[in-house]
């Protein structure tokens, strides 16, 4: 006799974000890169950052919601497993603040630090509140139709609705902005939830490609999230679309950074979002 | 005979920056809280952020110049001395990342983690750039008078001269936006550096105050910094005015998000800055 997964554990993003606990090491788990995050050298960062955050939720300590997580991508994860260290340094009333590590064995079998972070959770509580920045006046994600599937293997994991700033057709260096507008969700659709959100906040192709109309390697270095929704407003999101929008801000010397912010289709800011992008050339 | 210090060492900023390395423990440095850049309740966060930066830049190990800093404020400082760990994770060909975190002994002696961290610093070489975000154009810094000064004792370090969404004159709740412009400096001037671009990253007072115009209980609970100059770039800023602009994004059940641009007086983009802050009612 078998047992089907149940719907939500047979999700490409659940299978990716599996992680076994290291029986007596607390805070320490086991994963597993995943084919179908596959990036060009590594695993799809937004996935690595939910990885991380993952950790976090599995946690016996945890106190309160995802508030913000900053993740550094120090090396390339190779393919294979690789270990998660959370640690919650210090807990007060009602905010929490972790240290976040990834190790992967190199060639000799020694660990080595991939990816370090920190995050915060909190326990939330209403306030006055209000969006200060509302979301732009844009086509409604069934008004249009999803991009074809193409490029590396992850991309293909989401459904995406260009509506400004596509990747563009030509190279050839006739860029003259750097915004991103898209309806986003994971493919095939799945229930939103913080780990979800984590990896959609690095969705955005590199900002550099879009400026100059010219395709340049290029990297995450750092990225930060900072979560504005409850659970229960993402699980009320269920597999809607998110108006994801990201810009860069400055191009010099090799780096450059952007924004994003992404609210749900009712136009409630879910989070926002910041990183600072490696560039060649 | 007496020994003069030097312009640069009796800064106030320079003295709240001293560090001394802790013989046979590679990273750990001690320094001294200083009354000069007081808040309300611990030292001025911009302060306590530029200190963790100053343990990266007096390691032996340091490779390049800041590029990424994000600090998390797990609980206020008290008065007094505080131990500082800098530890350089991974060291590539061209980034080092580096993870960050203070101590100081609780009313038992016990080591207390005040704040974590992480940065990344790099080797950058010149490419291909563009500021993708002009300054605003506004009233030159030379045709504003500063404000007086007032407030906590932190303020008083600054030379402040707003341009838009000051702080309010009556706390009446009838704000409705939450940007501010200031042209701004250190008090006394100080030729600019990584330590204190990063500082003034965190100069910006509460944008909850401005967007209800009413003071409620805030602090920030992780700020991010990225460093887009070079070294040459903030020696030839010398003691020039900077244009910071900040503005929230997301109030939302007890913390918003802030973005901050700042920019010097030729019109190129320093740093752009990040914050999630705590708020009450």
């Amino acid at each position: 006799m078998s047992t089907s997964p149940s719907p939500s554990s047979s999700h490409p993003l659940d299978e990716a974000l599996q992680l076994a606990a290291v029986a007596g090491a607390p805070g320490q788990y086991q994963g597993q890169t995943h084919p179908g995050y596959w990036n060009m050298v590594g695993p799809f960062g937004g996935v690595t950052a939910a990885s991380l955050l993952q950790a976090i939720l599995l946690h016996p300590d945890r106190l309160g919601d995802p508030l913000s997580l900053t993740v550094n991508y120090a090396g390339a994860l190779v393919e294979g497993a690789f270990t998660i260290q959370a640690v919650p340094v210090r807990t007060n009333r009602s905010t929490q603040h972790w240290t976040l590590s990834i190790l992967q064995a190199d060639a000799e079998g020694a660990p080595v630090v991939t990816t370090t972070g920190t995050a915060v959770t909190a326990v939330r509580r209403e306030t006055w509140s209000v969006g200060d920045m509302p979301m732009p006046e844009v086509t409604p994600a069934a008004a249009l139709e999803p991009i074809a599937r193409q490029g590396v293997e992850w991309i293909n994991r989401y459904e995406m609705r260009p509506l400004k700033g596509p990747i563009p057709n030509t190279w050839d260096g006739t860029g003259d902005h750097s915004t991103t507008q898209l309806w986003m969700r994971d493919a095939p659709p799945r229930p939103l939830d913080f780990l979800a959100l984590t990896a959609l906040a690095d969705v955005f192709y590199p900002r550099v490609w879009l400026r100059r109309a010219r395709r340049v390697p290029a990297g995450t270095v750092s990225i930060t999230v900072y979560f504005h929704a409850r659970a229960e407003q993402l699980a009320a999101t269920g597999t809607g679309h998110l108006l994801g929008q990201a810009r860069g801000q400055e191009f010099r010397n090799g780096f450059f950074d952007q924004t994003a912010q992404l609210w749900n289709e009712a136009g409630a800011m879910l989070a926002t979002s910041h990183q600072i992008v490696y560039y060649k050339e």
